[in-house]
C-alpha cells in the first residue's frame, strides 16, 4: 500500500491510509495506546490496541490503519492534524530504538546547549529545532532567487586558496603536499574576478576562520551568502539590491514559514518602503544626544551603540533594519571605494537590525592603479594578490557587492540566543561535533 | 539613460540605446572602426568614427547610439545579433585595460591549460569558456530543483570533521588550535544522520581530498552533489530517485543551453525511458564475450571495461548511460546494504556514461547491530564513528543515497578532456591559483 504522509490524513477521513514514521511518544492506557507518530510533514495520534503496541520513543514504524475524524472535544489544537486520529489496524517495526538518553517528548527540549550538541542527531528530531534549519533553507534558497530574478550568476567559490594577501591571525594553514595553503575567509577576491567575466555573481560558500573565542556570535565555519556586480553607478545602487535582497528574503521566510515564526513567537524584522542609511558619524552624533554617550571620534559602533542606533531606527523610522555607511578608510579593507568629497571615509555600509550587523557591503576600488597604491599603502603584498590584480588590470567596470551570515540572519530572524543553535552542525575551538578535549592531543610532527 | 542589454538591441531597431561592456575586438578601417562589445547578454558591433575610438580591447566603455538593421548581406550569422549594429554617438570610457597578454578576439583560446590557468581572470572573460560554468550552473540548480520538487531538504554540510573513520592517506589535515581536524572528504555521514531528522536531504558540498596525481579525472577541491532518503523498499527506490535525478538535469541543462551545447558540438547523453541497470558480473561476462578481456573475477570495472560496457549500452539498449550494480561487499565502504541472496555482494550502484563513472549509490544499513558489526570486521573504530552510530542506535529507516560530482558532469556532458577545464579555479597539487612550484617552502615548523 502506498505511503501517505501525516499532513495528508486530514483529507483521507474515513479512508485507509499507510503512514510511516518514527514514534514521537506513546502513552499507554491500559487495553487503548495512544502513538504521536511523526514524519516530515508533520505529528498524527495513532490510536491501537494495547497488544499491537509493543514499540517505545523513536522506533520506526508503519501503520496500516483508518483515518478517523475527532469528536470536537477531543480535537487538539496544538498539532496541524489534531481534528484527525489513525485508528491502526496493523503495525510493522521497521527499526527499533535504544532507549533515550533524556525525555523527547516534550515541544521544547530544554537540554542546555552542550547536551543538544553532544545528541545532535537525535535532538534534530525535536521538531522545534528541526524547523530552524527549515528557516536556514528558506533564507539561502531566497537569496539564490532574489538574485537569480536579477540575471546573477550563481559560482561556486573555492576552500582552498594559495596566501592571504592581508595576513591575519585567524585563517586556517593547511599542510598541503610540499607546500602549505590557506582555507578561505571569503569569496571576496573571487567574486570580484568574476564580475570581469560575469558581471553579476554570487555564492552561498564556507567561511573558514580561526575565531579563538567562545562568544555567541562566533564559529569557525558558517555558511556565507556574497553577491558582487559591476557596471554601477555609486554605492547607492549597492545599498538598493543589498536593500532588494534581504526584503526578498524576509519576505519569504515570512510567507513560507509562517508556522515555524508562530513556534518561536518570532516576527521578520520590520521594514520601510526604503530602508534607512545614515552616516556613521551622524550615527555617532545621534546616540550622544539619546545616551550622552561620546562615541563620535570612534571607528566602528560598538555593541551598545548597535543596539542603540536600532533602537533609533524603529522609533524614528519605523524600521527594524538601518544601513550605517560611511566607515572610515582605515577601518575598512584596501579594496574599499573612498569617498571622493572626503577620503577618510568610504562609501561602504553595514546593514543592521535588531541591535546587531547582518551584512556588511559597498562600492570598491575598480581602477588598477588605484587599488594598486591603496594595497601598497596597506603593506597588503601586491605578489600575494597577482590573480585578483589581473582582473583589474585588464579592465573593470565600477562595482560592489555584500555578504551576509546565513547563521546570523536565521539566528536573528528567531531571536535565537546563540549562533550555535542556528549551525546544524556548529563548529568552534572547543567541538566538531565532540568536545575536542575528549581527543588526544595530536603528536608534535604534525601540529 | 538607463543601460539596454546587448541581447536586447534586437528588438529595439531604429532607437537609441546605452550599451555598457567590454571591447571585445576593435577593427579600425580608417575612417570607421568596428568594436565587438561584449557584455554578460552577448556580443554586438558597434561602429564608430576613428576619431571617438582611442579604445583598446578589453576596455570598458560605455556606448550611446542607434540601433540599424544591417543590410541582408552584412548579416553576422556567428553571432546572435548579427542582424543588427550599433552606430555609435558617443562613447565613454569606464575602465582602461594594460596591453593583454595574447589576442583575446578568437572565439577559441587555444593557449593550452597552463596559460589558461596562469590568467584566469582573463580567460574567463572567453565566451565559450565562460559557459562552461553556465552549465554548470544548471546542472547544480537542476539537481537542487529535481530534489525540492521531491520533498528534499537542502542542508550545509561541514568542512571540517572531527576524525576520520574510515582512514586513508588522501584527507587533508588541520593543525585545530590546540587540536587537529580534517577537511570532509563526503558529506555520506552526515547526511545518513539528517535522513533520522529529515528524511530526505540533499546538499551541494565541497569534498576536499588529497589526491596525490595529476590524471586528467582528478581535483583536490570538487563541488559534489549528495542525496540521501529513508522509507526506501529496497536499493531500487533509490536507484529510481537517482535516475529521475540525472534525467531532470540532463533536460535542463538541455533545454536551457542549447546554444553553449552548440558552441562544444556537444548534445547530452541519449537515455532510455528506464535506464539499464545490470550486475558487475553480468557486465563482465558481456565484457569478456564481445571482447575475449576476461575480468569477471575483478571487483571493479577498469577504465576500458568502462568504456566496453558504455558502448555496449549504447548499441544494443539505445542508452548513453547504464547502471551498473552488485559490486563486491569488500570493494564497497562498511555501511552498503548487503544483498540478503549473495552477502558478497551489496545493493550499490554506480552509474557510467560516455565510458566513464557518474554517480555512485545505492542502499545503506540501517540496522544499529549490523552497522557496528560491519564496522569493526572493517577495522573502522565505532568511537570515531559516535556521533553517526547515535543516528542508528535511535531508530532510522531503511534508506539509501547517491553522489555526483559537479565538474565530472559538465565534463562529460561537454566532451571537456580535462576535469580542469570544468572548474572555475581548480586546485590539484601542483596548482592553488598560481602555481605552487613558484612559492617558498614552508617552514618545517608549520609542516
Amino acid at each position: 500500500m502506498e505511503r501517505t504522509l501525516i499532513k495528508d490524513t486530514l483529507t483521507k477521513i474515513g479512508e485507509k491510509v499507510s503512514l510511516a514514521g518514527w514514534v514521537n511518544t506513546k502513552r499507554d492506557h491500559g487495553k487503548i495506546t495512544f502513538i504521536d507518530l511523526r514524519d516530515r510533514s508533520g505529528i498524527v495520534q495513532v490510536v491501537g490496541q494495547g497488544s499491537s503496541l509493543s514499540v517505545g520513543a523513536e522506533w520506526v514504524i508503519e501503520v496500516e490503519g483508518v483515518v478517523k475524524k475527532r469528536p470536537e472535544n477531543l480535537v487538539n489544537p496544538n498539532i496541524e492534524t489534531g481534528m484527525v486520529e489513525v485508528e491502526a489496524q496493523d503495525i510493522r517495526v521497521l527499526s527499533k530504538a535504544a532507549e533515550l538518553p533524556f525525555d523527547m517528548g516534550k515541544p521544547d527540549l530544554d537540554l542546555g546547549l552542550p547536551t543538544l550538541l553532544d545528541f545532535r542527531p537525535l535532538t534534530l528530531r525535536n521538531q522545534k529545532i528541526n524547523s530552524i534549519f527549515k528557516i536556514q533553507e528558506v533564507v539561502i534558497d531566497s537569496f539564490r532567487r532574489a538574485l537569480k530574478e536579477k540575471d546573477f550568476f550563481e559560482f561556486q567559490a573555492p576552500v582552498f586558496i594559495p596566501e592571504v594577501a592581508e595576513g591575519g591571525a585567524e585563517v586556517f594553514k593547511v599542510p598541503y603536499f610540499d607546500h602549505e595553503v590557506y582555507l578561505s575567509q571569503s569569496p571576496q577576491l573571487y567574486k570580484q574576478i568574476l564580475v570581469g567575466a560575469y558581471e553579476r555573481v554570487f555564492s552561498v560558500n564556507k567561511t573558514l576562520r580561526a575565531e579563538p573565542s567562545m562568544t555567541t556570535r562566533h564559529l569557525t565555519e558558517v555558511t556565507t551568502l556574497d553577491a558582487e556586480f559591476g557596471f554601477i553607478d555609486s554605492y547607492l545602487d549597492v545599498k538598493e539590491m543589498a536593500e532588494y535582497t534581504i526584503k526578498y528574503m524576509l519576505n519569504a521566510v515570512e510567507k513560507e514559514c509562517g508556522d515555524i515564526l508562530k513556534k518561536f513567537n518570532a516576527t521578520v524584522p520590520k521594514f520601510t518602503d526604503s530602508i534607512p542609511m545614515i552616516k556613521l558619524r551622524e550615527a555617532q552624533e545621534i546616540i550622544f544626544k539619546r545616551t550622552g554617550r561620546d562615541n563620535r571620534q570612534e571607528p566602528d559602533l560598538q555593541p551598545e551603540d548597535e543596539r542603540e542606533i536600532c533602537k533609533w531606527s524603529l522609533e524614528e523610522k519605523g524600521s527594524d533594519l538601518i544601513f550605517i555607511s560611511h566607515y572610515p578608510t582605515k577601518k575598512r579593507p584596501f579594496y574599499t571605494y573612498q569617498d571622493p568629497e572626503d577620503p577618510d571615509y568610504t562609501m561602504s555600509f553595514d546593514l543592521l537590525g535588531r541591535g546587531t550587523e547582518w551584512m556588511t557591503g559597498g562600492r570598491r576600488i575598480n581602477d588598477y592603479d588605484i587599488l594598486l597604491k591603496m594595497a601598497k599603502e596597506r603593506d597588503v603584498d601586491p605578489k600575494k594578490l597577482e590573480l585578483y590584480l589581473q582582473a583589474f588590470k585588464f579592465g573593470m567596470p565600477p562595482e560592489g557587492g555584500f555578504s551576509f551570515g546565513s547563521e546570523r540572519v536565521t539566528m536573528h530572524i528567531l531571536g535565537l540566543a546563540n549562533i550555535r543553535e542556528a549551525s546544524l552542525f556548529p563548529r568552534d575551538m572547543e567541538r566538531v561535533d565532540i568536545r575536542l578535549s575528549l581527543l588526544e592531543k595530536p603528536n608534535k610532527k604534525v601540529k
